[in-house]
């Protein structure tokens, strides 16, 4: 990219020194890691919905229960995860603790199923968000996928410029949601409690298609628990804490959990008194707020809140995704260049990777939240159940402080959340699930043999054996000659100041006819060095000069070789392809031999 | 390509020594030469009837008429051309003469004329090909898109490979195309005198939806002028004939024309007696020689035949358009790279240009001969009218032998074509002419940009003022330094002996923490070559050596610079992925320096 528009884009560089962390007080880390947990209250009770409304009003009927056990599983979890804190105060993703308890393949288990799930989350919390606008604009509801890609590239840039994690940005649309929302909930259950709710309107209840087999219900139960993505951010960013950190975090995991309780219980109440079934173009929680509070001021104002702090759940996984990446990277499991911090100091490969995959997943899926549902959750949970184990054995093996409480809360913990994994994965295998089973080991293997290349590059570039160095006695230099003009004349005054021990030039000629004029003219403009003229009756010029150097290697095994070429440098890109490439051929090719390559380059500017 | 599926596909290459040229009798000339105009005949006549239609029965009943016009005018066009091989015994094509009697902007338009018609001779040549095929197998009429691009590809890789023009290859199917061409014109006529001839089938005529208006006929005269083409090609191949050249060659192209002028007029007439109308799906050929033979045998003989003369006509651009565009790239007016034979002696990159052009327009025109015809002729007219104008000039001011005649038949033929020039554009403008007439001056303003460019290079390397060599006194060294590892130590061995006077080594750190370790390192490997260890606080590579760099030429402006850089080969493609590739990144950027840089290759096989 040139510079002038990188600029424009990204800002200016970044000193590495700049790089420091802000403490958070509760108040502001709520704000901060709480987005993306918070916000599948937009889409969890929908999407519990969306599979239930197959088998018409009865099936609809079991919502609650399931919101009731789905927040159940919460409350084991956000207890699980507390405990992950007093146990990590530094800080444990589902990726540490595996690899510091389980090994190296739970643990990349674990890392893939956690970039997985932020790809993810980026994809479905945009198309929810998108969602959410939509259903207040229906004019934009034909553009989604477009309007989708479009806040993907804004989030993306805005990261590539590197947004500090200032609690204010965080807090306003944070606290803006839980406010109107528990508004929502509240006014809700007060109006349907003095009967002044308006009635239910009369619905685009479809006939049954189905009816409410345990099958149905299991699938229910799988979509709704993507409310419980997200609860694991806290335990990730524990020293981002105010001391004492490991106290702080979880009394806010504490509160986090309360609030995503209360709210994921309350809309799924209030959807089953106003018999709100999922329609096309319009939320649940936006027929919800309609209801409630009509086509006002306070109903845009829930909208705005919701597609705002879904944007922010999916800038959240702008920092998680690419630092897990880095983490991955810096212990030798993905490509080093995902370690780099760009000219912002942030990952900004890892941003890149981020933003063209989950824009890939919003096209290829239309931007369709329910289409994505069955692929997430299957990420999340995975990486909640090694979380757990590998605490379960942490405490099993250090009996550190408290560890029977530990071992007993992790253990129910990982025990639910692998079951309900078992549930998630038979129930939604066909819709989606399988796609990121197979990823998962694939990815496990290309980490494998990344990790193997890396370890055999360092034996080999390795010095621990070495003794000292063999200096090359020789040094053969060959100038590769072509016409003769300014060009060859600057490459002979480059390869004479060289002051080499060994040249000669190789002018490697097609037809006989034009030997001549060479010879002649390099007499005049070679300065004595040695000519030889090549005939290439098949007209190939690198295999006749590979011969020579094969030559040369054979008649000196010890020297050293140098090739000289010259390589003209247009000004316009058009200009090159009017050009053979004769030198970026040679070098190219040359790459693959014990040889060095000199090219001196010819502006023709 | 890796080397053995090029040899697999090409062949062995081929020595310059082994071109030769074998001479032609007249017998073998005409089916070397005559494949593309004879062809014509597979289409031209349903071309016609394809516009007439339009107009009804009332519409068809023209076609006797412009077919005759049609005749009348290639009889003008073949004495003109006769003419054309006794100025040009050495072979002129449209190009040459244009060239060497008009000037540069007119040969070039003529040669960007010939450049498309070759072009539009492939798709046409292979979509009827493909038509006829489809005729005989019905079958195949759904893939006829695909079954076009893949004779395409067999035609490019045929020619790839190098197909010896030898007379036998052309003369099978060209004489059995002949021969059963007239046979089917002479006994359908003979069928149709005794009154024997199947009465016209009901047919799919519709009704009539325009009148049978001047523009219409206009119109239908203009589709059926592709008769004509291909009539230039044994002017541009005198050389190839048996002694007397011109003469054999004037007398092979009037039999030429003689057998197309009886072809074209006998299938129009039998398509009138027939009442055929243009069908989807089955030719205008085909329909007569179903009525005429009947579904054996003859009939499939007939579709054979047709099906190879016009896979046979496609085959002729493929020697035509790259020796044209080599003759071009000769005068500098199109990139060198067309110059070059492969390695079997044909122009490669040519053949590609034409094969990746013509599979184009039958994608983009669905291989349907209709719809391509518009454009058609259009270059063709172009190429006949810049030839006889040129050949008016060079009588009128020569006054060689026979001038008078030479003006009188050149003048008829140039003004006629010009006028049928004229024709063709205004009728079909609409229908894909003016993308042709849009074409052609771009393509003339890239040649003379080509050309400036060109000039410009030669002028600016040429040595015709350069009167010595001033060697560069010093010469400085830098040899760029990433982690000390056995890579490392290769380079600092190989600058070792280069024996250079100044060399620095650089190493550029991103952290203050593994400056130390280098330096410590680099005590124990660096054999005594100083160490600069530069801080880049914003973790940039390229800006501070470039600092380094102009720092050195600041103080030594007349110093040849060199920098030495290690690059990793990884045996497989996918390691490049693992690698942050600083070597070559480094390689680029100092490309457009006055700075030569060795890569010295660690191999990591």
């Amino acid at each position: 990219m040139p510079s002038v528009w990188k600029r424009l884009l990204v800002g200016r560089p970044l000193k590495t020194a700049q790089s420091s962390e802000e403490r958070l007080s509760k108040r502001a880390a709520l704000a901060v890691f709480s987005s993306d947990a918070l916000s599948s209250v937009a889409y969890a009770t929908e999407e519990i919905l969306f599979v239930l409304v197959a088998a018409g009003a009865a099936g609809l009927s079991f919502s609650l229960p399931i919101a009731a056990l789905i927040t159940g599983l919460m409350i084991v979890v956000v207890l699980s995860y507390g405990q992950t804190i007093r146990a990590y105060p530094s800080g444990g993703g589902a990726y540490t603790v595996a690899k510091d308890n389980l090994g190296q393949v739970p643990s990349l288990v674990a890392g893939w199923s956690l970039l997985i799930d932020y790809v993810l989350t980026v994809a479905v919390s945009v198309s929810a968000g998108v969602a959410a606008i939509t259903s207040a604009v229906p004019s934009l509801y034909p553009e989604r996928v477009a309007v989708g890609v479009l806040v993907i590239v804004l989030i993306t840039v805005a990261n590539l410029r590197g947004i500090r994690e200032s609690a204010q940005v965080f807090a306003v649309p944070t606290y803006m949601f839980i406010f109107s929302m528990v508004g929502l909930v509240v006014v809700g259950i007060w109006q349907w409690a003095m009967g002044t709710l308006p009635p239910p309107g009369a619905g685009a209840m479809s006939r049954p298609l189905e009816a409410a087999t345990a099958f149905l219900l299991l699938r229910g139960f799988a979509a709704g628990c993507t409310a419980l993505t997200g609860i694991e951010a806290i335990s990730n960013g524990v020293t981002s804490f105010k001391r004492p950190e490991a106290k702080n975090a979880r009394t806010t995991l504490y509160m986090m959990g309360v609030i995503l309780g209360f709210l994921f219980i309350g809309v799924t109440v209030l959807a089953r008194v106003l018999h709100v079934a999922p329609a096309e173009g319009e939320t649940v929680v936006s027929q919800i707020a309609r209801a409630v509070f009509g086509h006002g001021g306070a109903y845009y104002f829930i909208q705005a809140a919701t597609a705002m702090i879904l944007l922010l759940a999916a800038n959240t996984s702008y920092a998680g995704f690419p630092k897990l990446a880095s983490i991955l990277a810096h212990d030798k499991v993905l490509p080093v260049q995902l370690v780099n911090q760009g000219d912002r100091l942030v990952y900004s490969n890892g941003i890149l990777v981020l933003a063209a995959l989950s824009s890939l997943l919003v096209i290829g899926f239309a931007g369709d939240t329910h289409k994505l549902i069955p692929l997430y959750a299957v990420g999340v949970f995975i990486g909640f159940s090694m979380s757990q184990l590998g605490m379960v054995k942490k405490w099993l093996t250090e009996k550190s402080d408290g560890w029977r409480r530990g071992v007993v809360l992790n253990g129910v913990g990982g025990a639910a959340t692998a079951v309900v994994l078992a549930v998630i994965v038979f129930s939604k295998f066909l819709h989606g699930a399988w796609a990121v089973l197979a990823i998962i080991p694939l990815g496990v293997a290309v980490s494998l043999g990344i990790k193997r290349h890396y370890t055999q590059l360092r034996t080999r570039l390795s010095l621990d054996e070495e003794r000292s160095i063999p200096v090359a006695k020789e040094h053969y230099t060959i100038l590769f000659v072509g016409d003769i003009h300014k060009g060859t004349v600057a490459a002979v005054r480059y390869a004479k100041s060289l002051q080499p021990t060994h040249i000669k030039a190789l002018h490697i000629s097609f037809d006989d006819q034009d030997a001549g004029e060479i010879r002649e003219k390099w007499n005049r403009w070679g300065m004595d060095i040695p000519l030889i003229i090549a005939p290439s009756p098949y007209r190939e010029l690198v295999g006749i000069l590979l011969h020579y150097i094969r030559e040369i290697e054979r008649q000196h095994p010890h020297a050293a070789i140098t090739v000289i070429v010259t390589e003209f440098i247009c000004p316009h890109w058009w200009q090159l392809l009017l050009h053979n490439h004769t030198a970026a051929r040679i070098k190219q090719e040359l790459l693959h031999e014990h040889v060095a390559v000199v090219s001196v380059p010819i502006q023709l500017v």
